[in-house]
């Protein structure tokens, strides 16, 4: 076994790496005075090139075809040997001077956008934006031919291996078919419904946190391997063993900092959950980002939206903001929790006009890498489908195409693992309550110990074993698809049975 | 310059790689969940390696001569080859099996020292001790072959570049002759004078953060490149432009974390005030641990505990703490910060009788080194040197030779650059006040300005140009010696003018 016992020692170290990267990461958004970012960007630029070397080092493909040619690898180190393959074949297939420029530009790109985007100012972005999707379809270009895909299916690997475009554009179409008229239902039972009552701040922040707190315990965060702190785009981060993860506090909300707190916690328990044994090679790490958004989704949507746990959740909020009278009800609390209204911004999306904003996104991203979309017709096309989506007219860019950082920096293929996500929690928490019935009743006690128990088991502790679709099938008996989160959507927003 | 181009980009990256660990050193003090301290030991490790891989790069030594024949190099240039040279001499001297041998055992004896301190136990410490002390040996024998030194200046060089037992000697004999007699001259005047009333508490963490982050700011800390944070022991340390100290509150006593703050803020204004040009190559890095001691000492000894500065202190800590009565007054505080008092423990000793702690330890340091003292006998050695040094019967060995961390963590040769800073700093700041004379009346007005000036242009920008007494000479006319430490006791504790 020398040449696995080799490769190995050296994912362990590029697992090392990563964690001091993420470690600073979490120190970039929490921590550092504004005075050290060149400094900061020197060290995590270092880190990154060491990373890249030690990774494309090209002993490495001698070894993965000797380690095979070892034989005796048992099944965890099979799946491990192929992550390893995986994580060699994209780094190894862009070359350097590719990776620093596309880099290079998605930093200045970014750099811009946040002007941009605040003086509404898409012709400053233009040029930019132009230079990062030329040098991210080189990526793809580059990755896809080493891996035999096209390019945009190259890139969504590297957020979610094995993903592809034949398996998403049939679930997207599903959604595309039913959602406006389900949307319309619910818009129109809610209309006939009281109005939820806004809750009676101000709010203040260290209540605030000491709810956090006393939620992720109940969820089960554990807090002898990670941390909550305050940064302005909340993210769940750090390292193996030391899972950060963030909110931001409002004093005139409750209920935002609440459910982000939640969201970022259902990310954390799947980082905490991972097997310690490989807990530095790649086959311990989490699947995907379309399985990891599943996770806090399932936690944040399935779980803490629900009437169950409203009904623990509103008394709790009464007694620590010392609040009176009905906007306390947990009825209150859930209709304040399930409201559904289209709006332009995707991070403000409830989850049942959500999947628009991704379908949306995913639409003129596969478009602009394919060459059918230049970015000068961007913003038409982006207005055009949110009229066709939403029925909404965009009033500016602020509140169209330049509202999410995504595409400035360099991200193309990662919109669409938050709707798969969305849909795969569905299918994981209806698996779950069909194995347990007690997770129901046990949220409305603030109980998550059997629903934790549950997806550590089928999901958590597998890790990268399985890719996404065997994961799902193994614990729900199906692949991903969107029957459950629809059924999920007509049970919460129209009261269907079932 | 094709050599010399190169050497600095490598060292460019080791600067980076150097900064990171600091980074995440300061996290495992200040923020890390207990449960990631394994994983933050993989980090630190795995960096730790890197760096060395690249260090001792034999390709570096071939370098080193090449762009010393390619000429052209400036001052700055020279000197950062010489720096460049030392670093690769120290880190190449020694085999990878036997820094990875004493960094183990330095760190299961640090382990095994926290419960042996506790509970007073040598016996428990003393064979893990000895095997620190076998391996450091040899790392110090080693490093000395290279280097052309016996083993213990090979360590001291190693914390303070050029120094050398034959400088300390004599200097720490003059302080063995003239001490004890001080010490007892003092104790009889402080006898014969009214004995300073303690501050009446509680003192609030927050009020006492306030005040520090004030002084902090006029000292001269730059809050856009540092922190302020908390750990159980205080230190200074971060990264370039990202200088990050530490201090503990303690509500019974105003004093203490004070003196820590304005301690740790003179190591601080060193390390912002190092050259920007040179920041991550070796000339830009402080000159050495006896320096470094001697900007935190000045700040704190020479100019915050000054009846100038308490003339200032007084009314501002009367005014936060909303305290009256007489305890108040400035020239209670400067009696409280000038008690002068023999103790068993280093770090409260006061500036009078510090010396005699560090006399002791170097003596028994040298002597282990040597083989001329062995770990069995150290206790009873520790304890014989304080009764000749400071009178006092050392009562067990948590208040004897267990007391610090140096010895259990490898540290032998560091111990005698606290000293030696001491007298830095006294020789600086004398030369300091004797170029301005607003100086002193400036603290009286909490006024550093002209201070820092001084110190930015004779210390900090000339990071590690000169060897130490060369920037000593040019400072302040003279090589390091005793007599302006000797004369500033006598000033400050005797009355004796000038």
């Amino acid at each position: 076994m020398q040449a696995y016992a080799t490769l190995t020692a050296t994912f362990a170290r590029l697992g090392a790496l990563e964690d001091a990267s993420g470690i600073l990461g979490w120190d970039t958004q929490t921590q550092m005075p504004d005075g050290a970012s060149d400094t900061r960007g020197e060290q995590l630029a270092v880190l990154s090139v060491l990373a890249h070397e030690i990774l494309t080092d090209p002993r490495n493909a001698e070894r993965f075809d000797a380690a095979e040619a070892e034989g005796q690898l048992g099944l965890w180190e099979r799946a491990n040997l192929r992550e390893m393959r995986r994580a060699y074949a994209h780094a190894s297939a862009v070359p350097g001077d590719l990776v620093a420029a596309a880099s290079r530009a998605a930093t200045r790109c970014e750099m811009i956008w946040r002007e941009a985007r605040r003086d509404s100012d898409f012709a400053r972005l233009r040029p930019h934006l132009e230079e990062v999707l030329r040098l991210r379809r080189l990526v793809g270009e580059a990755k896809g031919a080493a891996l035999g895909l096209d390019a945009y299916d190259a890139l969504l690997d590297g957020y979610d291996p094995g993903m592809r475009r034949a398996r998403i554009d049939p679930i997207f179409a599903e959604l595309r078919a039913v959602l406006p008229d389900l949307v319309a239902a619910v818009r129109e039972r809610q209309a006939a419904e009281p109005s939820p009552l806004p809750l009676p701040g101000p709010f203040p922040v260290e209540v605030q946190r000491e709810i956090g707190l006393r939620l992720m315990r109940a969820v089960g965060f554990d807090f002898a391997r990670g941390r909550l702190d305050v940064s302005l785009h909340p993210f769940c981060g750090g390292a193996t063993d030391d899972v950060r993860i963030t909110t931001r506090y409002d004093e005139a909300s409750a209920t935002g900092a609440l459910m982000g707190v939640l969201h970022e916690t259902g990310h954390a328990l799947y980082e905490q959950g991972r097997p310690s044994a490989w807990r530095h090679q790649p086959v311990g790490q989490a699947r995907g980002m379309s399985l990891h958004e599943s996770q806090s989704l399932l936690v944040e949507m399935q779980a803490c939206r629900s009437a169950e746990f409203c009904a623990f959740l509103a008394p709790t909020l009464r007694h620590a903001f010392g609040g009176e009278g009905p906007a306390w009800d947990a009825e209150n609390l859930h209709r304040l929790y399930t409201r559904v209204e289209p709006g332009f911004i995707r991070v403000d999306a409830d989850e049942v006009t959500y999947p628009a904003h991704i379908l949306l996104r995913y639409r003129l991203e596969t478009a602009m890498i394919a060459g059918d979309l230049t970015v000068a017709d961007l913003p038409g096309a982006f207005n055009d489908g949110m009229k066709e989506l939403l029925g909404l007219t965009v009033p500016d860019d602020r509140h169209g195409c330049l509202q999410d950082i995504h595409w400035p920096g360099g991200s193309f293929g990662y919109f669409p693992t938050y709707t798969l996500g969305a849909l795969a929690a569905a299918q994981l928490f209806k698996a779950a309550c069909a194995a347990h019935p007690g997770i129901r009743p046990g949220l409305a006690a603030g109980d998550f110990s059997q629903l934790r128990g549950w997806l550590q088991e089928n999901v958590h502790a597998r890790a990268s074993l399985m890719e996404t679709d065997e994961l799902l099938i193994a614990a729900t008996g199906q692949p991903l698809g969107a029957q459950d989160f629809l059924a999920h959507l007509r049970r919460r927003y129209l009261g269907a049975q079932g």
